[in-house]
Parts: structure tokens; sequence; C-alpha cells
């Protein structure tokens, strides 16, 4: 038994951490295959690594095991946890990269199946034989990342711990407002579309609910705007700014032809709030 | 039967959407090897596309599947075609991506026994049950290239259609001249050099007997200049400029220790002209 | 048998140059499993090549063949040569390359065990059929490495030649002096840590006999300084310069949230010494 290892780092591609992550994990999981979400990640970006993480594992086969390595808090005594939701497994710094995946659980029927594991080694990094003090992506996650690929259970590593343990940052769920909804802005992709914290699933229904027939919504984001409920970029007239689901899984702001980031003025992590129209 | 899976995007490295099209490669065909030819093609370039793609299906293994995903038509009722050359098939959307292997046919025997077929889903792409508008490289094109390494023959996933019936743009063929040919740039590399769409095969020949024996041609470039047939960059004298089968099987403007296409003021898809010296 | 093939090269992922190199190593031997170091390395730089490979070949499985390829001088008659040390290959052109890991030879108990082989092909590059004159990692350093990966021995490539007789540059080994030892910046990491050619083992030892009770030594980098040796960033006092086992396996200069390599006016290939407190 072996399974896909995917991996997604901000570690960049100007030096060989990744090649030796990925060296560690072909010693100690021969046949397990090996393959790239990103790792371009934004240093320290804990938002961007935890949206390329949700909206990438459904797409990987059942079994998968995610390892995720953005981690500003290395060599503090931040948990080490693997989550094993929806048939896969994600281990992670404790530090919220995983929320939106905590969040989908909440919102799945499936998602009530999850479980969460604490993988931190008993002894402090620097005590692991041959373990470095910076670098624990190589030698602490990928060799936990390549035995839970071999099919090894993480109880057998570590100890369950209660699913609501894990950090689950302010932007990994929007907040409810009276009449609407508050989001946080997860990501502006290269043509400035803007993806909010709403996942198609369940946000996409209620937005129609308040678009109704006129197919509107008020947007806040610094100042008020009308955006109009689309289905393709092509439906968005001119200059305006719709509201759609993306290929990614969750809503997002954006302009035909056009950045709604740049009109809009907004950035990763800032604040917004959707209502009737 | 697992064939290698040879990927070639505009999708750059910084977002998850390589990522998402090997995750979905690897839930349709867990045993086909992936590997990469380039994400860095410049947004929409296809001649820069069709270029890499060229120069590098020689140097895979037959049985091959090239999906090859640049693609500014998304969403418009453009055909995803398949190509049987060469004993390698080759996946893209029918926008002149094809072109240079296409002329590649045209000019080697073994190329008669080139086959084309549509793979365009019956339904439009949003009528795909999980499709997205906008993300076809995953949705569409994954999925065909999984089952087509997998040994289903093309003729199984759509219908043969004429050879002559894709796109073939002006840049895939040079043009026949009185006493010369007319060419088209398709790629300045890092250094200068000047790749022309003029194959090796059979265009070498043709430049040495036009060259005679002082070795000389005369190229149109906006000015006219002369330019040496060489063999190696040492062979060309410093400040001159050169004509030689670079590595990628097409010839190139070179200069030694100098940007040929700074001297020339040339860029992709600019024309140019070499004639009897 | 099919072993491990793991690449570094200076050749950039906007081509699709690695690509090919990988497209024939498939074709060769395709059931190696294929890895990449870093193709980022600077272009023509054989020290940062040499320290990347020297600092991840250890995290490696045995049995892996390392394909390096930055070589400014192809085209010239320099030969390929390859390294059996360490239960690995290293497969390389002989310009000081394999630098770092001859100097971890001679000073680990295992390395004594290492043999060289010189595998450059009998004729010139040029005469070797399909080879071309500027693309030696494709046409001929890919196809040995696919051989030696599927287990065929060195010496049935090529024949052993001496171990001395490899090139070595000045900045693989430092150079002892009075109470003190000269070495070489290898490399500044995107933080201001700046990588000397002291491996951990065996200089940390001597570093910390001279640094003594006070934990101090001199450093002289164009004016002279005091290092403090730590064992973790932490533990270095602010706007202090720390002296620390990185997890690259060589001896760094590094400063709390600040650039070491700025305060000291360091960059890669340049000399500076160590001496007692």
């Amino acid at each position: 038994m072996a399974n896909v290892i995917a991996l997604l780092t901000d570690f960049g591609l100007k030096d060989p951490y990744v090649g030796q992550m990925k060296g560690t994990l072909m010693r100690h999981a021969p046949d397990s295959p090996l393959v790239d979400i990103c790792h371009e990640v934004e240093p320290f970006s804990t938002v961007q690594a935890g949206f390329f993480l949700q909206a990438s594992s459904p797409h990987f086969p059942r079994g998968t095991v995610f390892v995720a390595v953005v981690d500003p808090g290395v060599g503090t005594p931040r948990r080490i946890v693997c989550l094993d939701a929806f048939g896969r497994l994600f281990l992670a710094p404790d530090n919220g990269l995983l929320g939106l995946v905590l969040a989908a659980c909440a919102h799945a029927p499936t998602g009530k199946y999850a479980r969460a594991f604490d993988l931190t080694p008993r002894q402090r990094g620097e005590a692991v034989p041959g373990c470095s003090a910076t670098f624990h992506g190589r030698d602490l996650f990928a060799p936990l990342a390549a035995r839970l690929s071999q099919g090894e259970p993480p109880e057998s590593l570590g100890s369950e711990i209660p699913l609501d343990s894990l950090a689950r940052p302010a932007w990994s769920e929007p907040l409810p407002q009276a009449d609407g909804v508050g989001g946080t802005v997860l990501h502006v992709d290269r043509f400035g579309n803007t993806v909010l914290n709403l996942a198609v699933e369940p946000y996409l229904d209620q937005m129609r609910q308040w678009a109704g027939k006129k197919g509107e919504l008020a947007l806040e984001a610094g100042s008020r705007c009308v955006v109009r409920l689309a289905t393709t970029y092509e439906d968005i007239p001119m200059g305006e700014v719709g509201l759609l689901a993306g290929s990614q899984g969750f809503l997002e702001l954006a302009m035909r032809m056009d950045s709604a980031a740049a009109l809009l003025q907004l950035d990763e992590g800032d604040a917004v709030a959707l209502h009737r129209g």
C-alpha cells in the first residue's frame, strides 16, 4: 500500500529544500508517488496555503497524504497535527493552515467522520536524532508523511485529540450578519479575481436567494457597491463587478477583462460583507 | 498499460493549477508517470507552446500522451483535438498549438500515418458534470489524457476528422520565395539566440546549397544583412550573425557571446527571409 | 533494479530543457524514479551547485544517481566523470562541481571507498550520433545517468581514474592557518545566512574548542569582528553575528532577524577566516 503524497510549501524553487524533502520521502516511502501542489506560497502565508490546500484536495485521489509546511512557528512548541477527513490525510503545523478543511467538514455530510491527531514528536525537535532546529519539513514532517502514506494509521504515530482543539483562524469561516454575511479575501489571482472564504457549497444557494430576481447583491468593502450574481465571466457587464462560483470551490468577485481587486482595493486578508440586494 | 503523460501549460508555478491537473490525472490514471515539459509558457502564447512541444516530443518515449493547454479560447466552442503522430498522442485545443507537429508530419516519411480526432465533449463544457467554465485543463483535458494514457484509443473517445481540418497558423510553415524562403521567429532564448520556424530537417540542406562555397546567406529582417552558415557558436566570427542547427531541431540565428535578437531587433512572431547569398 | 535519478542544473524552468532531459531519461530508464533537487542554480555557478549537491545527497536513498549539469565548458574537451561514494553515484562535468563531495570523502571513514570514473564518450560530443554541440545534459549526461540507474556499473561505461585527478577547486576545502582556518562563502540564503565551506563534521568540534568557555571566535572578513558560537538563531543576541550548524550540513554565519551577509558585506566566493577568540 503506497498512497500519493502531495506537497505544499512556501520554500520556493531556488533552494534545494523541496528536493531534500523529496529525497527524505523517497528514503522512507520508496513507492509512494510524490506530487507538487505549489511551493511558491507567499512566505509564511497560512491564509494562501490554507486556500490552496482546500481548493486542491478534492481533486486528488482518496488516500492522498497532504503535507503542508508553511510554518512561521518552526522551533516553537507548536503542534504537528494530522487531520483525517474526506478519505484523505492532512499533515500540517497546528497554525490555522487546516482552517478551511475544517470548515468544509462542518458543512459536508461526510465531514462528520473527521478525526484529528497530535503527531508532535515526544521530544522537542532538537532532541530527535538528526533533526535540525530549522528544517522540520525535511526532518519531522517528511518521515511522518512517508509512514502515513505507507498505511500506518495516525493513531499509531500519536494520540487522538478533539477536532475543536485545532486552530481555526477567523478567516476560515464567514460571519453571519443581519440579512448578510461577513467574509474575508483568501486570494487575489493574477487577473485580479478576488476569492472570498465563502465556499460554493453551501453559500451559492444563499447568495441566489438574497440576489432575488434582479440578481444583485450589496457588497461592503470599504465603500458600498452593487455586485451581480453571474455564472461566467461573460455574464458580467463591462465595468461592473460580478460574484460567481470560480473553479476553486469558493465564490469570487470578478470583472470582465479587468481587475476586481484593483477597483475595490482589496487584498488578501481584507474583510468584506455581502447583503440582500 | 500506462503511458507517460507529459504536461505543457501557461499556468505558471505560483498557483495550484498544475497541481490540480496532476491530482486529477492521478485519480484517473494512477500508474501513468507524469512529467513536466514547461509551465512557464508566456500566457496565451500558442507560438511558444507549439515550439516547445515540437522541440521536445521526439525526446519522449513512444506512446507518450502530450497534454498541451495554452487556451485563450477556453469557454468558447473551440474544439479539443487529439493528433496521433510519430507513435505519440498530442491532446490540445484546436488553436494552432499543433501547427509545428503537423508541419513535421508533412516532411517526415513516417508522418503520413498521422490521424486526427475531435474529442470535444458532446455537451458544452459547462454541462459536463463537475466541469468548471474556466479550468478545462483540469476538468476536460486531464480526464481525457488519463484515458488515452491507459490505452483507450482516441477513436473510442471521439470521432476521426480530416488532418487538414486542424488549425495551421501562418507561423507553422515557412513560405517559399524566389530563390529564398520567408520564416517566422518562434522563440528568443535567454542568450538572444533567435529560433526560426525552419526545421533542421529539411531546411538545413537547402541553406547549405544556397550558402555555397562562401557559406553566406542574405537575411532580410527589417534591413538586409549577411549571415554565415555555422556548425557551432565558436564558428561565428565575433560581431557577425550566424545561422546554425541548434539543439531544438530548428535553425537559429545566433552571435558569439552576444544577442542576435538585440542586434537584429527581432522578437517572437516577427517575419524574416533568407536568400541565396 | 531501478534507482532514483536526482537532477540538479542551472537550466531554469522557463525553457523546456529540463523536460527534454527527463523525456530522454524516461526513454532509456522507464522505471527509474526522477526527482528534482533544483534547476534554478545561478547560471554557471559550480560553487552553488556543488554546495546544493553535497547538502542534499545524504538525504536521498542509497543507490541514487545524481546528475548535476552546470557546465560552462560544454563543447570544450572537459571530462564527464562519475564519482562512486557513500553508496551513491555522482555524474557531472569535471569542473569542480564534485569538490565538496570529494572533501567529505576525505573526512568520513566510509569515504575511503570512493572511486572515480571517466565516462566521456570516446568520440567528441559532436560525433556521437544525435548529440547536439550545446545540450550535453540531454544528449550525453541523461543516457549515461539512465544506464547507471538501471544498474550498469560505471566501469562498464568508462575507465577508472585516480580520485585525485578530479578537479578540486580552492573553495572545496578550508585552509588551515595558525590557530585558525580560512574558509570560503558557499551560499547566501534569502535570509542573509552565510554558509561557509566548513562542514559541521569535522569543523564544529574544532570551533567549540577554539571558542572555549566564552563561546566566542574572531572572524576576519574584510574587517575583524567577534562571532558567538550558537545552537539556534534564538541564541544569538540581537545585532550580533553567530556561527552555528545550519540544516545544510555546513557552518553558517547568521544574525537574529537580520542579514549577516549584509552586515559583513559577504557574497558567494568571498574569503573569510575564523580564529581562536
